[in-house]
Protein backbone atom coordinates (compact mmCIF):
# COMPACT_ATOMS: atom_id res chain seq x y z
CA UNK A 1 0.00 0.00 0.00
CA UNK A 2 0.98 3.46 -1.22
CA UNK A 3 0.95 6.71 0.79
CA UNK A 4 0.36 9.20 -2.00
CA UNK A 5 0.63 12.75 -1.68
CA UNK A 6 -1.54 15.05 -4.10
CA UNK A 7 -1.62 18.76 -4.43
CA UNK A 8 -4.18 20.82 -6.15
CA UNK A 9 -6.29 23.95 -6.70
CA UNK A 10 -9.58 25.14 -6.62
CA UNK A 11 -12.15 27.32 -7.28
CA UNK A 12 -14.09 27.33 -3.90
CA UNK A 13 -17.60 29.01 -5.07
CA UNK A 14 -18.76 25.98 -6.67
CA UNK A 15 -18.27 23.71 -3.15
CA UNK A 16 -19.59 23.73 0.47
CA UNK A 17 -15.60 23.71 1.67
CA UNK A 18 -13.61 21.04 1.55
CA UNK A 19 -14.91 18.48 4.30
CA UNK A 20 -17.22 15.93 2.98
CA UNK A 21 -20.99 16.85 4.59
CA UNK A 22 -24.18 16.12 3.87
CA UNK A 23 -25.63 19.95 2.71
CA UNK A 24 -23.87 20.32 -0.63
CA UNK A 25 -20.53 19.41 -2.85
CA UNK A 26 -17.35 19.22 -1.25
CA UNK A 27 -13.95 19.42 -2.66
CA UNK A 28 -12.91 15.77 -0.49
CA UNK A 29 -16.25 14.00 -1.95
CA UNK A 30 -15.55 15.21 -5.47
CA UNK A 31 -11.93 14.35 -4.76
CA UNK A 32 -12.57 10.68 -3.11
CA UNK A 33 -15.09 10.03 -6.26
CA UNK A 34 -12.93 10.51 -8.74
CA UNK A 35 -10.60 8.72 -7.12
CA UNK A 36 -12.87 5.51 -7.00
CA UNK A 37 -13.30 6.23 -10.90
CA UNK A 38 -9.54 5.81 -11.35
CA UNK A 39 -8.19 3.39 -9.07
CA UNK A 40 -11.82 1.32 -8.09
CA UNK A 41 -10.99 1.84 -4.20
CA UNK A 42 -13.07 3.47 -2.60
CA UNK A 43 -10.39 5.59 -0.09
CA UNK A 44 -10.58 8.69 3.02
CA UNK A 45 -8.20 11.62 1.76
CA UNK A 46 -6.79 13.28 4.63
CA UNK A 47 -6.95 17.07 3.62
CA UNK A 48 -4.30 19.86 5.63
CA UNK A 49 -6.57 22.11 6.22
CA UNK A 50 -10.78 22.60 6.53
CA UNK A 51 -11.25 25.13 4.25
CA UNK A 52 -14.88 26.70 4.85
CA UNK A 53 -18.10 27.02 1.95
CA UNK A 54 -15.98 29.55 -0.83
CA UNK A 55 -13.02 29.74 0.08
CA UNK A 56 -10.28 28.69 -2.08
CA UNK A 57 -6.71 27.09 -2.68
CA UNK A 58 -4.19 27.73 -5.05
CA UNK A 59 -2.39 24.99 -3.42
CA UNK A 60 -3.92 22.66 -1.61
CA UNK A 61 -2.10 19.26 0.21
CA UNK A 62 -3.97 15.77 1.11
CA UNK A 63 -3.07 11.93 1.29
CA UNK A 64 -4.30 8.99 0.25
CA UNK A 65 -3.41 5.58 0.99
CA UNK A 66 -4.05 2.84 -2.35
CA UNK A 67 -3.08 -0.10 -3.72
CA UNK A 68 -3.36 1.32 -7.44
CA UNK A 69 -0.97 0.18 -9.97
CA UNK A 70 -1.76 3.57 -11.59
CA UNK A 71 2.28 5.51 -11.32
CA UNK A 72 1.85 8.58 -9.10
CA UNK A 73 3.22 10.71 -12.34
CA UNK A 74 0.15 9.32 -14.43
CA UNK A 75 -2.39 9.86 -11.72
CA UNK A 76 -3.12 13.74 -11.93
CA UNK A 77 -3.99 13.40 -15.35
CA UNK A 78 -6.19 10.36 -14.64
CA UNK A 79 -7.85 12.38 -11.88
CA UNK A 80 -8.69 15.59 -13.74
CA UNK A 81 -10.50 13.74 -16.36
CA UNK A 82 -12.71 12.81 -13.78
CA UNK A 83 -12.84 15.96 -11.70
CA UNK A 84 -15.03 19.12 -12.41
CA UNK A 85 -13.18 22.34 -14.22
CA UNK A 86 -13.30 23.78 -10.47
CA UNK A 87 -10.72 21.39 -9.32
CA UNK A 88 -7.26 20.29 -10.18
CA UNK A 89 -5.16 18.16 -9.82
CA UNK A 90 -1.33 19.74 -10.00
CA UNK A 91 0.74 17.07 -9.12
CA UNK A 92 1.27 13.64 -7.15
CA UNK A 93 4.20 11.58 -5.81
CA UNK A 94 4.79 8.95 -3.15
CA UNK A 95 5.17 10.21 0.13
CA UNK A 96 6.75 8.54 3.14
CA UNK A 97 4.28 5.68 5.08
CA UNK A 98 3.32 7.65 7.88
CA UNK A 99 3.35 11.04 6.11
CA UNK A 100 -0.23 13.18 7.11
CA UNK A 101 -1.38 16.23 4.98
CA UNK A 102 -3.28 17.93 8.46
CA UNK A 103 -0.76 16.60 11.18
CA UNK A 104 2.60 16.94 9.38
CA UNK A 105 1.55 20.88 8.04
CA UNK A 106 4.36 23.29 8.94
CA UNK A 107 2.75 26.47 8.51
CA UNK A 108 0.16 27.71 5.65
CA UNK A 109 0.10 30.68 4.16
CA UNK A 110 -3.82 32.64 3.03
CA UNK A 111 -4.21 34.99 0.95
CA UNK A 112 -6.82 37.41 1.14
CA UNK A 113 -7.55 39.27 -2.07
CA UNK A 114 -9.52 42.78 -1.71
CA UNK A 115 -11.23 44.66 -4.71
CA UNK A 116 -10.71 48.03 -3.39
CA UNK A 117 -12.94 50.11 -6.48
CA UNK A 118 -16.31 52.24 -6.50
CA UNK A 119 -17.48 49.21 -8.59
CA UNK A 120 -17.64 45.93 -8.63
CA UNK A 121 -15.44 43.64 -11.59
CA UNK A 122 -16.68 40.80 -12.91
CA UNK A 123 -13.77 38.77 -12.92
CA UNK A 124 -13.10 39.25 -9.50
CA UNK A 125 -16.82 37.87 -9.08
CA UNK A 126 -16.99 35.23 -5.91
CA UNK A 127 -12.63 36.03 -5.34
CA UNK A 128 -12.25 38.99 -3.54
CA UNK A 129 -14.25 40.91 -1.83
CA UNK A 130 -15.28 44.86 -2.73
CA UNK A 131 -14.10 47.25 -0.41
CA UNK A 132 -15.74 50.82 -1.71
CA UNK A 133 -13.91 52.85 0.89
CA UNK A 134 -10.49 53.77 0.02
CA UNK A 135 -8.10 51.79 1.92
CA UNK A 136 -4.04 52.95 3.34
CA UNK A 137 -2.10 50.08 2.73
CA UNK A 138 0.58 51.70 4.94
CA UNK A 139 -1.77 52.18 7.56
CA UNK A 140 -3.15 48.40 7.21
CA UNK A 141 0.26 47.09 7.32
CA UNK A 142 1.40 49.00 10.58
CA UNK A 143 -1.98 47.69 12.24
CA UNK A 144 -1.24 44.04 10.97
CA UNK A 145 2.05 44.18 12.73
CA UNK A 146 0.51 44.01 15.95
CA UNK A 147 -0.64 40.12 15.17
CA UNK A 148 3.18 38.98 13.95
CA UNK A 149 4.87 36.71 16.89
CA UNK A 150 3.49 34.02 19.38
CA UNK A 151 -0.44 34.97 20.86
CA UNK A 152 -3.46 33.31 22.48
CA UNK A 153 -5.84 34.14 19.13
CA UNK A 154 -8.93 33.26 21.26
CA UNK A 155 -10.04 36.78 20.23
CA UNK A 156 -9.72 35.67 16.94
CA UNK A 157 -11.63 32.48 16.66
CA UNK A 158 -15.30 31.70 15.64
CA UNK A 159 -17.37 29.03 18.16
CA UNK A 160 -17.15 25.48 16.47
CA UNK A 161 -12.73 24.91 16.47
CA UNK A 162 -11.60 21.68 17.55
CA UNK A 163 -8.36 23.07 18.54
CA UNK A 164 -7.00 22.34 22.17
CA UNK A 165 -5.02 25.55 22.31
CA UNK A 166 -5.73 29.10 20.69
CA UNK A 167 -2.33 30.08 21.06
CA UNK A 168 -0.93 30.16 17.20
CA UNK A 169 2.59 32.01 15.56
CA UNK A 170 1.95 34.27 13.52
CA UNK A 171 5.41 34.34 11.26
CA UNK A 172 4.43 36.88 8.09
CA UNK A 173 1.43 39.41 7.30
CA UNK A 174 2.07 41.58 3.98
CA UNK A 175 -0.21 43.90 3.01
CA UNK A 176 0.52 44.60 -0.86
CA UNK A 177 -1.16 46.93 -3.21
CA UNK A 178 -1.47 46.38 -7.35
CA UNK A 179 -3.49 49.01 -8.79
CA UNK A 180 -7.01 48.50 -7.26
CA UNK A 181 -6.52 45.16 -5.40
CA UNK A 182 -5.44 45.30 -2.16
CA UNK A 183 -3.80 41.46 -0.99
CA UNK A 184 -3.06 40.63 2.91
CA UNK A 185 -0.79 37.47 2.71
CA UNK A 186 -0.44 35.35 6.34
CA UNK A 187 1.59 33.02 7.19
CA UNK A 188 1.03 30.83 10.68
CA UNK A 189 1.97 27.40 12.13
CA UNK A 190 -1.70 26.91 12.14
CA UNK A 191 -5.11 29.06 11.99
CA UNK A 192 -8.07 28.79 14.28
CA UNK A 193 -11.25 28.61 12.54
CA UNK A 194 -12.29 31.60 11.11
CA UNK A 195 -8.83 33.27 12.23
CA UNK A 196 -7.28 34.85 8.86
CA UNK A 197 -10.85 36.20 8.03
CA UNK A 198 -11.13 37.54 11.48
CA UNK A 199 -7.78 39.20 11.54
CA UNK A 200 -9.16 40.81 8.01
CA UNK A 201 -12.51 41.67 9.41
CA UNK A 202 -10.60 43.41 12.31
CA UNK A 203 -8.08 45.45 10.23
CA UNK A 204 -10.80 46.58 7.75
CA UNK A 205 -12.99 47.46 10.58
CA UNK A 206 -9.82 49.96 11.56
CA UNK A 207 -9.34 50.83 8.30
CA UNK A 208 -12.94 52.10 8.11
CA UNK A 209 -12.82 53.60 11.81
CA UNK A 210 -14.77 51.75 13.81
CA UNK A 211 -11.82 50.21 15.52
CA UNK A 212 -9.73 52.42 16.79
CA UNK A 213 -5.62 52.54 15.52
CA UNK A 214 -3.78 50.76 17.68
CA UNK A 215 -6.20 49.02 19.21
CA UNK A 216 -4.98 45.03 17.97
CA UNK A 217 -2.95 44.07 21.48
CA UNK A 218 -5.75 45.19 23.68
CA UNK A 219 -8.22 42.90 20.62
CA UNK A 220 -6.19 39.69 21.84
CA UNK A 221 -5.10 40.65 25.27
CA UNK A 222 -8.69 40.23 25.95
CA UNK A 223 -8.82 36.96 24.63
CA UNK A 224 -12.74 37.72 23.84
CA UNK A 225 -14.49 37.22 20.26
CA UNK A 226 -16.84 40.16 20.65
CA UNK A 227 -13.95 42.53 20.78
CA UNK A 228 -12.37 42.26 17.28
CA UNK A 229 -14.30 42.90 14.11
CA UNK A 230 -16.47 40.57 12.07
CA UNK A 231 -15.37 37.60 9.74
CA UNK A 232 -14.86 38.90 6.00
CA UNK A 233 -16.21 36.96 3.40
CA UNK A 234 -15.10 33.69 2.39
CA UNK A 235 -14.49 34.55 -1.09
CA UNK A 236 -11.85 36.82 -0.70
CA UNK A 237 -9.88 34.15 1.13
CA UNK A 238 -7.54 31.71 -0.41
CA UNK A 239 -5.24 28.72 1.06
CA UNK A 240 -1.95 30.32 -0.82
CA UNK A 241 1.36 27.73 -0.07
CA UNK A 242 1.39 24.66 2.68
CA UNK A 243 4.86 23.67 3.91
CA UNK A 244 6.10 20.44 5.78
CA UNK B 1 -32.69 63.54 -25.21
CA UNK B 2 -29.31 63.05 -24.25
CA UNK B 3 -26.64 60.27 -25.26
CA UNK B 4 -25.32 57.95 -22.79
CA UNK B 5 -21.92 56.73 -23.71
CA UNK B 6 -21.68 53.55 -21.16
CA UNK B 7 -18.57 51.66 -20.44
CA UNK B 8 -19.06 47.94 -19.46
CA UNK B 9 -16.76 44.69 -18.92
CA UNK B 10 -18.62 41.47 -18.87
CA UNK B 11 -17.92 38.17 -18.49
CA UNK B 12 -18.72 36.38 -21.39
CA UNK B 13 -19.29 32.98 -20.09
CA UNK B 14 -22.66 33.39 -18.62
CA UNK B 15 -24.04 35.01 -22.17
CA UNK B 16 -25.23 33.87 -25.52
CA UNK B 17 -22.93 37.15 -26.75
CA UNK B 18 -23.72 40.44 -26.61
CA UNK B 19 -26.33 40.71 -29.25
CA UNK B 20 -30.27 40.56 -28.20
CA UNK B 21 -31.34 36.97 -29.26
CA UNK B 22 -34.08 33.81 -28.09
CA UNK B 23 -31.62 31.54 -27.22
CA UNK B 24 -30.38 32.45 -23.94
CA UNK B 25 -29.43 35.70 -22.16
CA UNK B 26 -27.46 38.35 -23.54
CA UNK B 27 -25.65 41.02 -22.08
CA UNK B 28 -27.60 43.29 -24.39
CA UNK B 29 -30.99 42.28 -22.95
CA UNK B 30 -29.55 42.06 -19.63
CA UNK B 31 -28.30 45.51 -20.04
CA UNK B 32 -31.29 47.05 -21.31
CA UNK B 33 -33.56 45.27 -18.54
CA UNK B 34 -31.70 47.23 -16.52
CA UNK B 35 -31.97 50.10 -18.17
CA UNK B 36 -35.46 49.52 -17.99
CA UNK B 37 -35.50 49.09 -14.42
CA UNK B 38 -33.17 52.75 -13.94
CA UNK B 39 -35.06 55.03 -16.33
CA UNK B 40 -38.42 53.48 -16.69
CA UNK B 41 -37.49 53.56 -19.91
CA UNK B 42 -37.39 50.62 -22.86
CA UNK B 43 -34.47 51.44 -24.74
CA UNK B 44 -32.10 50.12 -27.17
CA UNK B 45 -28.77 49.88 -27.13
CA UNK B 46 -25.83 50.63 -29.70
CA UNK B 47 -22.70 47.98 -28.95
CA UNK B 48 -19.41 48.79 -29.61
CA UNK B 49 -19.42 45.01 -31.64
CA UNK B 50 -21.27 41.58 -31.84
CA UNK B 51 -19.46 39.39 -29.40
CA UNK B 52 -19.60 35.64 -29.55
CA UNK B 53 -20.79 33.60 -26.97
CA UNK B 54 -18.63 33.01 -24.23
CA UNK B 55 -16.73 36.17 -25.14
CA UNK B 56 -15.86 38.58 -22.49
CA UNK B 57 -14.80 42.32 -22.11
CA UNK B 58 -12.30 44.14 -20.03
CA UNK B 59 -13.52 47.51 -21.89
CA UNK B 60 -16.81 47.47 -24.13
CA UNK B 61 -18.71 50.61 -25.09
CA UNK B 62 -22.00 51.16 -25.87
CA UNK B 63 -24.52 53.66 -26.19
CA UNK B 64 -28.04 54.67 -25.39
CA UNK B 65 -30.49 57.72 -25.75
CA UNK B 66 -32.91 58.47 -22.94
CA UNK B 67 -34.60 61.29 -21.35
CA UNK B 68 -33.50 60.06 -17.46
CA UNK B 69 -33.48 62.84 -14.98
CA UNK B 70 -30.54 60.10 -13.52
CA UNK B 71 -27.62 62.19 -13.70
CA UNK B 72 -24.65 60.46 -16.23
CA UNK B 73 -22.08 59.93 -12.77
CA UNK B 74 -24.92 58.45 -11.22
CA UNK B 75 -25.87 55.58 -13.77
CA UNK B 76 -23.23 52.98 -13.48
CA UNK B 77 -23.97 52.48 -9.51
CA UNK B 78 -27.43 52.37 -10.04
CA UNK B 79 -27.58 49.89 -12.95
CA UNK B 80 -24.94 47.51 -11.37
CA UNK B 81 -27.77 47.31 -8.63
CA UNK B 82 -30.27 45.40 -11.11
CA UNK B 83 -26.76 43.51 -12.85
CA UNK B 84 -26.27 40.34 -11.99
CA UNK B 85 -22.49 39.94 -11.08
CA UNK B 86 -21.04 39.04 -14.43
CA UNK B 87 -21.36 42.70 -15.67
CA UNK B 88 -20.51 45.77 -14.37
CA UNK B 89 -21.24 49.28 -15.88
CA UNK B 90 -17.48 50.73 -15.02
CA UNK B 91 -18.29 54.30 -16.30
CA UNK B 92 -20.93 56.42 -18.41
CA UNK B 93 -20.77 60.14 -19.99
CA UNK B 94 -22.91 62.57 -21.64
CA UNK B 95 -21.40 61.77 -25.86
CA UNK B 96 -22.82 64.14 -28.66
CA UNK B 97 -26.04 63.58 -30.18
CA UNK B 98 -24.70 61.62 -33.12
CA UNK B 99 -22.14 59.80 -31.43
CA UNK B 100 -22.34 55.77 -32.21
CA UNK B 101 -20.92 53.15 -30.18
CA UNK B 102 -20.75 50.86 -33.73
CA UNK B 103 -19.84 53.19 -36.29
CA UNK B 104 -17.67 55.58 -34.78
CA UNK B 105 -15.08 52.93 -33.41
CA UNK B 106 -11.64 53.70 -34.91
CA UNK B 107 -9.76 50.81 -33.60
CA UNK B 108 -10.05 47.73 -31.71
CA UNK B 109 -7.71 45.74 -29.27
CA UNK B 110 -8.37 42.09 -28.67
CA UNK B 111 -6.20 39.91 -26.10
CA UNK B 112 -6.32 35.80 -26.44
CA UNK B 113 -5.24 34.36 -23.55
CA UNK B 114 -3.89 30.43 -23.59
CA UNK B 115 -2.95 28.36 -20.51
CA UNK B 116 -0.04 26.88 -21.71
CA UNK B 117 0.78 24.41 -19.09
CA UNK B 118 -0.03 20.14 -19.11
CA UNK B 119 -3.12 20.73 -16.53
CA UNK B 120 -5.59 23.05 -16.34
CA UNK B 121 -6.25 26.01 -14.06
CA UNK B 122 -9.35 26.03 -11.82
CA UNK B 123 -9.07 30.08 -12.18
CA UNK B 124 -8.91 30.36 -15.67
CA UNK B 125 -11.64 27.83 -16.34
CA UNK B 126 -13.93 29.26 -19.22
CA UNK B 127 -11.22 32.23 -19.19
CA UNK B 128 -8.40 30.92 -21.45
CA UNK B 129 -7.53 27.57 -23.72
CA UNK B 130 -5.51 25.11 -22.44
CA UNK B 131 -2.97 24.49 -24.67
CA UNK B 132 -0.45 21.50 -23.17
CA UNK B 133 1.77 21.67 -26.34
CA UNK B 134 4.74 23.92 -25.23
CA UNK B 135 4.41 27.21 -27.40
CA UNK B 136 7.40 29.40 -28.44
CA UNK B 137 6.56 32.84 -28.10
CA UNK B 138 9.29 34.09 -30.70
CA UNK B 139 7.97 31.65 -33.29
CA UNK B 140 4.84 32.76 -32.83
CA UNK B 141 5.53 36.64 -32.94
CA UNK B 142 7.59 36.10 -36.23
CA UNK B 143 4.64 34.29 -37.70
CA UNK B 144 1.62 36.65 -36.39
CA UNK B 145 3.90 39.76 -38.01
CA UNK B 146 2.58 38.73 -41.13
CA UNK B 147 -0.91 39.40 -39.99
CA UNK B 148 0.01 43.18 -39.72
CA UNK B 149 -0.61 46.01 -42.49
CA UNK B 150 -3.85 45.95 -44.48
CA UNK B 151 -4.83 42.84 -46.02
CA UNK B 152 -7.50 41.17 -47.68
CA UNK B 153 -8.66 39.07 -44.40
CA UNK B 154 -11.37 36.77 -46.93
CA UNK B 155 -9.20 33.97 -45.62
CA UNK B 156 -9.84 34.58 -41.69
CA UNK B 157 -13.85 35.55 -41.92
CA UNK B 158 -16.33 32.91 -40.98
CA UNK B 159 -19.52 32.77 -42.79
CA UNK B 160 -22.13 34.39 -41.43
CA UNK B 161 -20.59 38.27 -41.36
CA UNK B 162 -22.34 41.23 -42.45
CA UNK B 163 -19.52 42.86 -43.44
CA UNK B 164 -19.03 44.71 -46.72
CA UNK B 165 -15.84 44.85 -47.88
CA UNK B 166 -12.85 42.04 -46.16
CA UNK B 167 -10.15 44.36 -46.19
CA UNK B 168 -8.75 45.53 -42.73
CA UNK B 169 -5.73 47.12 -41.26
CA UNK B 170 -4.02 44.98 -38.14
CA UNK B 171 -2.08 47.58 -36.50
CA UNK B 172 -0.32 45.48 -33.87
CA UNK B 173 -0.30 41.71 -33.08
CA UNK B 174 1.93 41.09 -29.90
CA UNK B 175 3.19 37.79 -28.26
CA UNK B 176 3.21 37.81 -24.43
CA UNK B 177 4.52 35.20 -21.98
CA UNK B 178 3.92 35.74 -18.04
CA UNK B 179 5.19 32.40 -16.77
CA UNK B 180 2.48 29.41 -18.18
CA UNK B 181 0.36 32.28 -20.03
CA UNK B 182 0.67 33.39 -23.30
CA UNK B 183 -1.55 36.32 -24.33
CA UNK B 184 -1.78 37.83 -27.88
CA UNK B 185 -2.98 41.07 -28.61
CA UNK B 186 -4.34 42.01 -31.70
CA UNK B 187 -5.14 45.95 -32.81
CA UNK B 188 -7.10 46.26 -35.95
CA UNK B 189 -9.73 49.40 -37.41
CA UNK B 190 -12.31 46.39 -37.64
CA UNK B 191 -12.65 42.85 -37.11
CA UNK B 192 -14.52 40.27 -39.32
CA UNK B 193 -16.62 37.50 -37.96
CA UNK B 194 -14.70 35.41 -35.93
CA UNK B 195 -11.95 36.52 -37.63
CA UNK B 196 -9.10 36.98 -34.10
CA UNK B 197 -10.13 33.89 -33.55
CA UNK B 198 -9.46 32.30 -36.72
CA UNK B 199 -5.98 34.12 -36.80
CA UNK B 200 -5.24 32.47 -32.73
CA UNK B 201 -6.46 29.18 -34.03
CA UNK B 202 -4.25 29.30 -37.22
CA UNK B 203 -1.04 30.32 -35.42
CA UNK B 204 -1.67 27.94 -33.28
CA UNK B 205 -1.83 25.38 -35.89
CA UNK B 206 1.56 26.10 -37.12
CA UNK B 207 3.05 26.25 -33.22
CA UNK B 208 1.80 22.84 -33.16
CA UNK B 209 3.53 21.95 -36.53
CA UNK B 210 0.05 21.09 -38.61
CA UNK B 211 0.93 24.14 -41.05
CA UNK B 212 4.06 24.96 -41.78
CA UNK B 213 5.91 27.89 -40.72
CA UNK B 214 6.08 31.20 -43.34
CA UNK B 215 2.45 30.11 -44.29
CA UNK B 216 0.43 33.23 -43.76
CA UNK B 217 0.88 35.11 -46.37
CA UNK B 218 -0.33 32.23 -48.74
CA UNK B 219 -3.42 31.88 -46.34
CA UNK B 220 -3.94 35.78 -47.11
CA UNK B 221 -3.43 35.31 -50.87
CA UNK B 222 -5.83 32.45 -51.05
CA UNK B 223 -9.25 34.10 -49.93
CA UNK B 224 -10.30 30.74 -49.10
CA UNK B 225 -11.43 29.83 -45.34
CA UNK B 226 -10.19 26.31 -45.83
CA UNK B 227 -6.62 27.13 -46.06
CA UNK B 228 -6.77 28.86 -42.28
CA UNK B 229 -6.64 26.90 -39.24
CA UNK B 230 -9.98 26.79 -36.95
CA UNK B 231 -11.20 28.63 -35.02
CA UNK B 232 -9.81 29.38 -31.68
CA UNK B 233 -12.21 28.37 -28.55
CA UNK B 234 -14.44 32.18 -27.56
CA UNK B 235 -13.37 31.49 -23.88
CA UNK B 236 -9.80 32.36 -24.63
CA UNK B 237 -11.34 35.69 -26.19
CA UNK B 238 -11.48 39.36 -24.57
CA UNK B 239 -12.15 42.58 -26.11
CA UNK B 240 -8.95 44.63 -24.45
CA UNK B 241 -9.63 48.41 -25.66
CA UNK B 242 -12.07 50.16 -28.16
CA UNK B 243 -10.89 53.18 -29.52
CA UNK B 244 -12.94 56.31 -31.15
Amino acid sequence: MQNFLLTLRFDGSAFCGWQAQPNGPTVQDTLEHAILRVTGEPVRVTGCSRTDAGVHAREYVCNFRSDTKVPAARLPAALNSYLPGQIAVLGCREAAPEFNARFDCKAKTYRYHIHNAPERDPFLLRRALLERHPLDEALLAREAAAFLGTHDFASLRAAGGSAKTSVRTVSRFDVQREGGEVHFYVRADGFLYHMARIMVGTLLEIARGRLPQGSIPEILAARDRSRAGPTAPAEGLMLWEVEY
